[in-house]
């Protein structure tokens, strides 16, 4: 096994029981030996949904079966395995979805739609579904309430850590909680949202509000990383809604008495996206990037991006080198306007480059010390507009290479 | 020093004289001890000249100063050099151009915009011009014909073998030669030209047929290869034509008399970029991508350069590991139009994938066979159109991160 990444948060969090969920995980032997393969989730009856998923063209089965089933936004189980991601399957692979969903709608009883279903693991190779389907009776007989720390480590496939947050928000006076899970470690450039995670809470609002909520907060947190430039054929984020904390039902996502929730789920999705970032496959530096003066935010976003996954600034911070020079050049690939000449640059908050060219008396030792520690800090302004973005990253390290060129083996 | 890549050509190839041209190269101590530095050229008077250069916005001075003087469409002398990029280095930097330029105007008796300058080496680092403009005369003073090696060693980074190659065509019933060089190993994802590259002839042909032929013909050439998706803010290749082997002056790049020249042009420009690619920083294996299927020739290039760019997929194959999941997942993630359904991948010209799923019967060990040699051929039919182009890369290693960890120290 792979060593915990030196990036990882000190432990997962205490995350308490929400009202209407039960999880179990459960070792099917999909593909791995000796750990839990299997997630399952269990929703009370009237739980909404929302989700955001890969726009990869080549997106799998599961997923486009979550799409569809999403739309009626209803829920009642979730389930996930790892080891074999049933993308590039074909029909077989559809099949293989419309087993574990018919399986786990006729033991439930429930409707099939109310049925979410994600794989995550090997691309092209066929899932089998039987042992999933011969261990969902088992499964359901383990749900229990606290079991978050063994659900983020059922749906694990190269992470290093199992990743979980929590939060508390008050909803017109009501108080409700959120917690979520999520994994990933490679392949990870969401184009709306990444690998897999899952949040659920005990407010109760309609799916089309929690929809709204989850495709705005999506765009700084899991949009705004990167560690590898490849977006899987897997992504999928969910948001499920118990309603048993009885808050008032809130019909607009603008409505100001979402306010705290709205931040508070942004912040805990934030927190799960960057744990995946700090998972990324042989990290040892957190990046995070700040772009101002772009053209609009769309555009510091397209900088911020090229500048995180260029392999010749990410092996630069792997090798603890404050190669500035580098970071221009990632601005001038992007496509996007910037201002050669009033472009400035700030590496652990010190000036290092500004109007075109270095800092008049830059004196590069605090930056070398800077990308010594583990977290490093890059500001761009491109000093043509007021278009901001912070995209989050990691060094590229041996480690990438040694995990990635042996993955099937 | 880094050791010859292994995808190296066995050997640089026999380059003849060409009428006109005669170079020097010499150790001037920009950056490099105990090896050339400088490269001069010197053309005879009446020298056309065409070029394409970086897309880059923030392009280096010399790559601007160039972009300026090839509208003129003229040239009597080239000066390259070695250890430093002469790029965000602002006013001081265009002052370092200007000043190289009017000393190597002066030695020739010519005017500024005859001459091309260009710099290659590390980014935001203040040219020491005067260690150039102090050894332009002892540069010129070793000017000779056959120095196309020397030539090609002076303009080397962290290139492990000097590039050249030359063909011979036919205008009109006159032969003529055509002789290049090229240097790039790293930040090699040109968008139009990568790196430095210079080709030389004795034909006569108006500036403007010979920009013509330049723009068409570094399409399929430096156009379709990458090395790690970083394009350089100095790329530039450019070709000059002395006239000296007095053939017929053909006014119109689509004059079917032009068609050899053309051709032997194209398959030369191709031969200098592959080079490159075979010089990839680390690589040990090189990679071609075949796309066909597509919705037009763009998207299938885009296809191709998504393929090429992934790490996944350059580790897998560094990995020797036939891993075509990850070149599904490159496809979806690109963006363009493919039908998952009706993809299919060939690798080594083993069908792997057909139909959106693995192939019928298929058999891995010729493929595994065919991923421990040197040479790696991918084959992509996405089934949506009739697009189709042909993109080259390298894999990456341990060595990519080694060389660009501490590329600066």
């Amino acid at each position: 096994m792979t060593a915990i990444s030196p990036l990882a948060p000190e432990r997962f969090p205490d995350m308490p029981v929400i009202d209407g969920i039960r999880l179990a995980s459960h070792a099917c032997g999909v593909r791995y030996a000796g750990r839990t393969d299997l997630l399952m989730v269990e929703m009370v009856p009237g739980t909404a949904a929302a989700g955001v998923f890969t726009r990869s063209l080549t997106a799998s089965a599961p997923v486009e079966w979550c799409r569809d089933a999403v739309a009626k936004g209803r829920a009642r189980a979730l389930v996930v395995n790892s080891g074999n991601a049933n993308a590039f399957t074909g029909s077989v692979g559809v099949a293989s979805v419309k087993r574990t969903v018919e399986g786990t709608a006729k033991l439930i009883g429930c409707k099939g739609s109310e049925i979410y279903i994600a794989s995550t693991g090997t691309i092209g190779v066929r899932l089998p579904d039987e042992k999933i389907t011969a261990a969902l009776g088992d499964a359901r007989a383990k749900l229990k309430a606290d079991a978050w720390h063994e659900a983020a480590q059922a749906i694990m496939t190269t992470d290093t850590y199992p990743k979980g947050a929590t939060r508390t928000a008050i909803i017109d006076g009501t108080t409700v909680l959120i917690n979520g899970i999520a994994k990933g470690a490679g392949m990870i450039a969401p184009d709306m949202a990444t690998m897999l995670s899952y949040v659920f809470t005990d407010a109760a609002l309609p799916a089309g509000v929690l929809q709204d909520l989850l495709s705005k907060g999506v765009d700084k947190s899991f949009n705004a990383i990167t560690v590898d430039s490849d977006t899987s054929t897997s992504d999928t984020l969910m948001l499920f809604a118990t309603g048993k904390a009885g808050n008032t039902v809130i019909k607009d996502a603008k409505d100001k008495r979402l306010a705290d929730f709205k931040a508070k789920l942004f912040d805990l999705l934030l927190d799960l996206a960057l744990q995946v970032v700090r998972d990324g496959e042989g990290a040892t530096k957190f990046v995070t990037i700040h772009v101002s003066g772009a053209a609009g935010r769309k555009a510091a976003r397209k900088i911020g991006m090229s500048i995180a996954n260029s392999p010749l600034v990410k092996t630069a911070i792997a090798g603890e080198d404050a190669n500035w020079g580098r970071v221009v050049m990632a601005v001038g690939k992007s496509g996007e306007k910037a201002s050669r000449d009033r472009l400035s640059i700030r590496m652990g908050g010190v000036l290092v480059a500004d109007k075109g060219e270095m800092a008049q008396g830059y004196d590069e030792a605090p930056v070398t010390a800077h990308f010594k520690g583990k977290d490093i800090v890059i500001e761009v302004d491109v000093g043509v507009g007021k278009g901001k973005a912070t995209v989050y990253t990691c060094d590229l390290t041996h480690a990438y290479i040694d995990i990635n060129g042996s993955y099937r083996t």
